[in-house]
């Protein structure tokens, strides 16, 4: 299969797929996700990831249809019927189906899973940026499916040829991109937004710290503004789709660029933990 | 037909109806709805709703489907074909089907309606309610599918044997509840909080201020804090569910009841416009 959907038990391939129309995905947007890369047919950090995607659910009493093992048996179970190996792996968690009404509907939630064909960028080449304010909610920090303004904001980052938009709050201070966290490096620190309501608490954000532990490079979890951000070394974008990214550009003007060896050291670091974990 | 589910022009029971996997509504709430009630097969204030909902799909930029003709003659068409004249007609578009990606789906948006019994509350008896602080983002503008925040506040209001939730933002601003408008009358006048990007433009808050008007019932469209809700003489909570209720408590505190006369000219004024428009 190029493409799988699945849905409660049922699978097939992703654009032949239906849903219930009351499922309370579509009146509430009620659920959360998870999603991370796959390189040969192994599916990187996958604790990590389910173990995050556990706590989203539990912090919007979203009720488990499947335990954490069950769910990674049956990932690695689908990832298996795929024609390529290289993939990007998506789950989700519903809360269930009924008659719209806002309070909650009984029982478990309904698991979804996508399977789409994806390759991790290697981060070598520079991105382009925009800059937006953040005009989110405050749960930033669990991976709802109320993604609106962040659908909003890829646009706009789209429509000026740039790969990612960096939100900033009233005020100026850098808290993420609309699906990627944002860092900085200033005169041999990483500085990175801590991990409040207002950003995801993102695994590659997790990993690029344990590279810096690893290399011996400070970094400090401090919320820095977006004129930090402008006059960085260098301005890192981290996320399970491509693991370690820098920017040239933000709002049309050169950004980064300063310090290219420190940047190469955490790029190396990281792109190896995951080639060195999906081996083939 | 008891419950009515539609869909991009198919339509059966409610509960039987599928949608295909990848409607943008699955991964970002990627859409904008619109509701109100119908009775006697007539539905109620059809084009002010229809204007607000197709303002929804222009601030996010949805390629609405049909003209606001179409769907006018679409939905008085349908309600035709209920076992019930009595109904909460509901309808939204989302931005397309596709392949997950943040950026938009090329082309017109899906559109969907359902049909579910319902009636309006004469308001007579009042209600209680809980307060909650709002975490929600800035867009309350716009009649979203992002609606988790006022699924759990719901929800919460529910477990406390409650109607509904009012939120507040920090500092203590009364905004509007989970899914209704909120305002207080005070020594003869009626508050209600301004129409920015904090509340959503009722229009059964619209038909209220009509009624003030109508009635020689001075009304301020300004912000007011939990204090004034408490303190308040009576305290109006109004949606195109439920058009026009007060409330007798607030966190378990009895609260309103100090002007039973005036809040009865404002409810009977409400109730037999829509009692009028929409006579068998």
């Amino acid at each position: 299969m190029e493409r799988l959907g699945y849905y409660n038990g049922t699978y097939g391939p992703l654009e032949e797929m239906t849903v219930p129309m009351n499922d309370r995905v579509s009146w509430f947007g009620d659920g959360v996700y998870d999603a991370g890369p796959c390189r040969n047919y192994k599916i990187f950090a996958l604790s990590e990831h389910v173990d995050r995607f556990f706590r989203s659910a539990a912090a919007l009493k979203i009720e488990m249809p499947v335990t954490k093992d069950e769910l990674k048996d049956l990932l690695n179970r689908l990832v298996k019927e795929m024609d390529s190996g290289d993939l990007f792996v998506y789950y989700q968690v519903t809360r269930g189906t009924g008659i719209r009404n806002h309070a909650f509907t009984q029982g478990a939630g309904n698991l979804w899973i996508t399977l789409n064909p994806a390759r991790i960028c290697d981060g070598k080449q520079p991105v382009r940026l925009i800059t937006t304010e953040d005009t989110r909610f405050f749960h930033c920090d669990i991976k709802t499916l109320n993604l609106i303004p962040s659908v909003m904001a890829s646009q706009k980052a789209k429509e000026a040829g740039c790969e990612e938009a960096v939100f900033y709050r009233p005020g100026g201070r850098v808290t993420e991109c609309a699906h990627s966290n944002v860092h900085i490096l200033k005169n041999g620190v990483l500085y990175t937004a801590p991990t409040d309501h207002l950003i995801l608490p993102g695994i590659a954000r997790a990993h690029l710290l344990r590279a810096c532990a690893a290399l011996g490079i400070p970094y400090k979890e401090e919320a820095f503004s977006l004129e930090d951000l402008f006059s960085a070394d260098e301005i890192l974008v981290t996320s399970s789709s491509n693991l370690c990214l820098h920017a040239e550009e933000i709002d049309a003007r050169k950004v980064g660029g300063k310090d290219p060896i420190l940047y190469e050291r955490l790029r190396e670091y990281v792109l190896n933990e995951f080639y060195t974990q999906t081996e083939a």
